[in-house]
């Protein structure tokens, strides 16, 4: 029997890796990650976020195996094998969510090429692009397909990609059921593991308490839901408490450390050096080239470019932040804000005018319905829903009242210049 | 120089001591909240929650300086001894505001005497009227009077109690400021000592992560604001987000923790006990008789006692919870919990129907408004009230849309059973 | 399916009970648990440890799983069948381990009965008859054998006990080997449960960091090792370190807590109470009167008492420490002591004279060695043995230095007065 | 009275900076070790440990405070601007300690300059020949000379090199004492603020518990003690198990952490790299242009170089370890590895062999004893020597045995071949 590998980690302590899931985890692609930063420039306002995608995907990686087996503790599988099939899918497509991450921020996609170089489609690239050709085409894919087996790289693009593009892979159990709800909603949803490492690997790295939540209540109550030969991603009802905290927590997380005023204007000048710079700072469309592309060799491109936004980045002269305020709160605040732009145009000064939104689920807006509802499960028939007493599940956007009281976004208005 | 005393503390760490609070602690009045638990039958749900009210009063006395410390590092005292002066008899308000607390939960009061015999007044006595006397008039008030100066007992009084009834006490500094709404809130408010002391250890205790929230920051934002001749308690408005991170985390910890349905049906069996019991455990209105009632002596009523409910409480077999509904939500959960108890009626079978609030604060209730209010300054020009754009500081009640967000309360609505 | 149990716990977050072993954890003899704290006196020095037996044996059952996990990962069992039997063998072992501990600390010894009483031997009981006998034929026996099998209790006595009488029942596998050994390690021995969950427990409670040790690290190395038929425990080398700091943490906490001048007055105080004291304050020989006796049930005694060391103790009046001084170091201490001695003797001061050891483990003293060893497993042949290079596996003691370094004990020497 | 500013740290909180130290800390030389992670090549057994140099020395910096605040908690200063300038004085040297420290780790010292052209001497620089240059020689030492007085950045250098070059500056008190010597062991001795600092800071991001030790206990029982006209630092010896637990946790974080076997190969392999390589990457000699020199330095010379080691330290391709062993313990062990290098030679694979020394204190080693002692004291008459008895107070390596104990270093014998 083989020793298995353990990697030890500041939040979730040993994780333990398997020997063909070591292949892909010692993969050129999956160790490019160790060169991005997980939260940008946000390091500049919290010193201690130096950590990296690397980490936060073995995060989620671990995390992945936990949630798989309580999710599917009572699922009826047809045998062992057909479990560890779907536990591997699983596990590498939570290691491989970010694989095409750019450097430092979204930011950096203002560089990319045509996505056609990509993966054939139109527009510009996205991260998501790079992720998707990495697993479809590039030598990753052919270590995933040596190490597991030829159909798993297509799967797990599935499953990150949220669109169930294999649906005979997915059904499992003695009734061939469709699993592919429940394990997408782990990867990409409310609840998903990357969220479930994000915010407690950057809470740590921050130095802030707004980010822990309590992880091992919730993963202990992970449950799934049959509906009409879909299996959901479910939760038992005593779990409700801990996933309202949670979600407030990533919401104060926004607030304070995402959104934070510095990350704000080094992002924007970011901007502002790649829209001047288009002709050098491009990113390469060739998979193997895209492999040495990091947070170094961004940071070796701003410190050998002459571009004053580049400067201003590599030196810390930021535009300074002249005015932060919640507009959308009063139409007051909103004036009180346009008067200065006003006087900055007028003085000609040189600024820039940011608006972010702190948000509680991306869920809640209009256009974005999650594809996979979750499920609240009253399992204990003493405790029931508070709106639709005596039902046995339903979505947990109609089991809490959450939703209801963060419908109005908060939206930070803030005004940089050239002082 | 004496060797300074120090306690370990597995909230706070070291906790420091002067000689004189020495005596104090070492009372058989402190001494006595040993033997009460500080989350009553919390216990039962929670195993781990053995803490009692003497460790919360340590940790109480122990955030008090800090506080002091901070907010008022920038006031223009006297003298160092003025400063002493305030800051012990904080420290001293702070380790004694629940010295007269009675066993177990405040549902013991159903069996304290009248208050005349007490403080005084008219009706029952409350644990609070203990605490006056205990202050005011026992051995302990000498203690204090010898180990500081004369005028201390009532000076802690009028904090505890947050009525000034000893103005010429609180004028401090050149220009003879009233610190009494300052020190008044730092033991009860919105951001007491008290508060901030409780969550951190039931959260620890309990094995929950509710109650935790962003301390240190929240602490090196304390400052004080002066209104008028008075100072106030205040906060730097970069705590924002942390301060309603706090309410919100006291709010968790009220649904998950003070209002579990074993707490409740315990509490209320113990109202049962007290209300058939009337003869036999009644609590001394002696104040040294007092120094023996604690959970021992509690438990050793109950243990001696033919009474029912006594027994049932002993042995651990409550009234089983056959329902939990937050029955405002809808007209439907109220319906569905209606239709048990008339079920149970008509089959004449023993129950309670008990109905919890969880509310963000008491200070939302239209009949508590707090006396003092705390202030959000925007000590930093940039950062500005999204409500009042410019103003210099704002009641930290119109600094924050939570309350509004929170407006609605939750009502827990449970129906417990003899079955 | 049934709904498992989940409690709390401040250490280990979420413990899960199935429901065959909840009739166990909420029969009497466990519960009474709840009223004997788990480090005595040691509340007087860190009053933070109010935390009972009971949370410590809900730990250790809980440890003891994830324990048996990792320990027969890779065992050859005939079927799951098996597997669970020596699971549930296990845990309850780990459960009840403490089951018949009197009130407050071993102390309390002193007041039981002859053991002929209890389980029929010689001279007086202690906890462990009370233990046996709870265990072989209370109650609680019929509890066990109905939730599990009739021969279930007479196992898991054996385990606690330490001595295999009733080898049937501890063949397993495929190749009908001998688990006791191992299992017995885990219930008692240098790694076994009950330490990895008091260390833990005691550290957090009393806010000291000594205890804390690498307890993921450890687990996920444990591993067996089969010698001549018998299955022993056993670790991966690359847990060395995290071992030698395991036992250097447990180390201290004898030092610092366990030892403290505190907790050694008032037992020493007990001591006199119950010797002078002997008609009033008895432990009853019958179990079921054993319920009640409890730390309250103690309280109980010495608040009645007139005895001057009762008073003593309830008033918190010990005598004074006039000398703590490590007089094995060097005659000169030995000699300074003494002298203290012997004036106070000339003077008719009434003193106690103490003398506590702090060492690494019990199994180093010559006439205490383990019935089973534990053993270094060399899996990865490049990390090797200092001592046997190229051995595949050693016993612990072999294999680490540490023993031989702290071979010489610490004494603790100390004089007490009534001054 | 300016804002002061706070950046949140993971392991220490808020850490408050003056306006006067902002000019400092924002300077290019302390930004500079933003880029320069603080256990160099550990993050390749460590993914979590990505912390820089730059936290390390906020952490250190922070410390120095808290420590100052307790140690002459007592002593009797001039005045409060003296007070204040010896504060100011150590916190700098503490935020300094290590700005001329170079990308990596030590083995970059390889590519240094000679010394001559930074410092002055003979031979080839180190880091601290560029400590001192910055300190003393470049802008940096400009912005400290303004932002506090002229002669502060020498007295730092005082400090950070341990040698009192500046007797007049440490005269202090109303006695005019010497405080070299305490001040110099909080920046450089077995207790300064860069180990305790460094300490709980990578045992947090490397995943290890093994770093942490109680800080709060060491420094609320920090005193000093004055001998012939100089100050030292000292403890009260109810901190001596807090010290020997310090001590034991530095031990082991050199065994696992700081010498673990990745590091060690891949340090060997830079240092292959830099000597074959030498005349391409150079360290500069000129101040300015060593402000470009970090990590993301050293990684593109890496990059860009066709040297087959730099590609196998960006491949990640090192030498495989074939054998740890610890061949101080016994002759066998030592044969053990001598047999497989042997066998190495004669087949002529490329191997390396390296030996790394854990020991307690470098103060054991003979060559090194400390400058200044720092002495245990026995305020409290009670607790007494255990090795003279009586004594007030005596050094802290008289007052424990643990150097004793651990006379005997652990030697790690490691080969690593091209296989």
């Amino acid at each position: 029997m083989p020793i298995p590998l353990e990697i030890r980690d500041p939040i979730h302590g040993p994780i333990q890796i398997d020997s063909n899931e070591k292949a892909v985890i010692d993969s050129a692609y999956v160790q490019r990650l160790r060169g991005i930063k997980q939260t940008g420039f946000a390091e500049l306002a919290f010193p201690g976020a130096t950590h990296n995608r690397y980490t936060h995907s073995l995060g989620a990686f671990h995390l992945s195996a936990r949630a798989f087996d309580q999710v599917f503790r009572t699922f009826d599988w047809k045998d062992e094998k057909e479990r560890q099939k779907f536990k591997y899918t699983l596990r590498m497509a939570a290691l491989l969510h970010d694989v095409g991450h750019g450097p430092l921020s979204h930011t950096i996609e203002q560089a990319m090429p045509p996505r056609k170089e990509i993966t054939g489609g139109e527009g510009q690239a996205t991260h998501e692009d790079y992720t998707q050709a990495i697993i479809g085409r590039s030598s990753l894919s052919k270590v995933l397909a040596e190490s597991f087996w030829p159909d798993l790289p297509q799967a797990v693009l599935s499953l990150i990609k949220a669109e169930n593009e294999y649906a005979e892979y997915f059904k499992a159990g003695k009734h061939d059921l469709n699993l592919f709800p429940a394990l997408s909603s782990l990867i990409s949803g409310e609840l998903d593991v990357d969220r479930m490492d994000y915010m407690a690997r950057d809470s740590l790295y921050c130095g802030t308490t707004y980010g822990q939540f309590d992880r091992d209540w919730i993963f202990s109550n992970l449950l799934h839901q049959q509906v009409d030969g879909n299996v959901y991603l479910a939760l038992d009802s005593r779990a409700l408490y801990a996933v309202e905290d949670f979600l407030l927590s990533r919401y104060h997380m926004y607030l304070i450390v995402y959104l934070h005023h510095k990350s704000v204007v080094y992002d924007e000048m970011l901007f502002q050096f790649l829209k001047s710079d288009d002709q050098n700072t491009r990113i390469p469309s060739d998979l193997e080239e895209y492999l040495k592309v990091d947070d170094y060799w961004l940071r070796s491109h701003l410190t050998a470019s002459n571009n004053l936004w580049a400067k201003r980045i590599i030196e810390q002269k930021p535009y300074q932040m002249l005015l932060e305020v919640k507009s959308d709160q009063t139409e007051d605040a909103k004036h009180y804000a346009d008067e200065l732009e006003a006087k900055l145009k007028s003085e000609k000064i040189p600024y820039f005018r940011s608006s972010s939104t702190g948000l509680l689920s991306k869920y809640n807006a209009k256009d974005k319905t999650p594809r996979f509802p979750i499920y609240m499960i009253y399992r204990d028939p003493r405790f029931t829903s508070g709106f639709h007493p005596g039902v046995h599940y339903e979505p947990l956007s109609e089991a809490t009242e959450l939703f209801d009281r963060y419908k109005k976004n908060r939206i930070i208005d803030r005004i940089y210049a050239d002082t």
